[in-house]
């Protein structure tokens, strides 16, 4: 696989405190990289196991799931399960890959870095 | 296992982006749970794969490491690369569990949660 990576979408339109963000990113990534084929994990592991945090401002990461799944890229999204800050049933994180970077940015290539 | 948690430790000292530490406590959290055992991960899961987010602000995290491995948690530090923001070699997370809360506690009790 070339240039394999792991894009991690957080939502930044609903308020997550940044320990709130972080507990997201990582349920999103561990579950998209459990759907994961061992060949493409040990691609991704071979070249340091990139991975993107990016922000989504609105609550298409549904749709860009159902993208990741026709293109047959790993992905993971993650709703809240609102015991703390969110109500029940909230997107929050979506992660997709590990997979070549060049199939995950026709999904994520418009969305900006979190700085 | 009695109420399972991953605790996921972040240096504040050092002037990350938000989106590095997004990133590093990743690293940390995929690294920590490959090395739990299928018990562990099942027992995790199944109370909802808990993660918390804290702050560490100095070079501790080594010896936080070692003190997961003489309590026999699974843990996993992460050092980066340097090709972005740091030197190379600095430490950045650590992850410790999935394991039973009162154990992560002994090492991770201290620490202030990220808001």
């Amino acid at each position: 696989m070339n240039d394999p990576k792991q894009v991690i979408i957080l939502r930044t339109d609903i308020g997550m405190s940044k320990g709130k963000i972080i507990a997201q990113a990582c349920h999103a990534s561990l579950n998209a990289s459990k759907k994961a084929s061992d060949e493409a994990i040990s691609d991704w592991e071979s070249e340091g196991s990139k991975k993107i945090a990016v922000e989504n401002d609105d609550e298409s990461l549904h749709q860009k799931l159902e993208t990741a799944k026709t293109l047959q890229i790993p992905a993971a999204l993650i709703s809240d399960a609102g015991h703390t800050e969110l109500e029940p049933g909230t997107q929050t994180a979506l992660a997709i890959g590990p997979a070549e970077s060049s199939k995950i940015d026709q999904i994520t290539g418009d969305l900006k870095l979190i700085k």
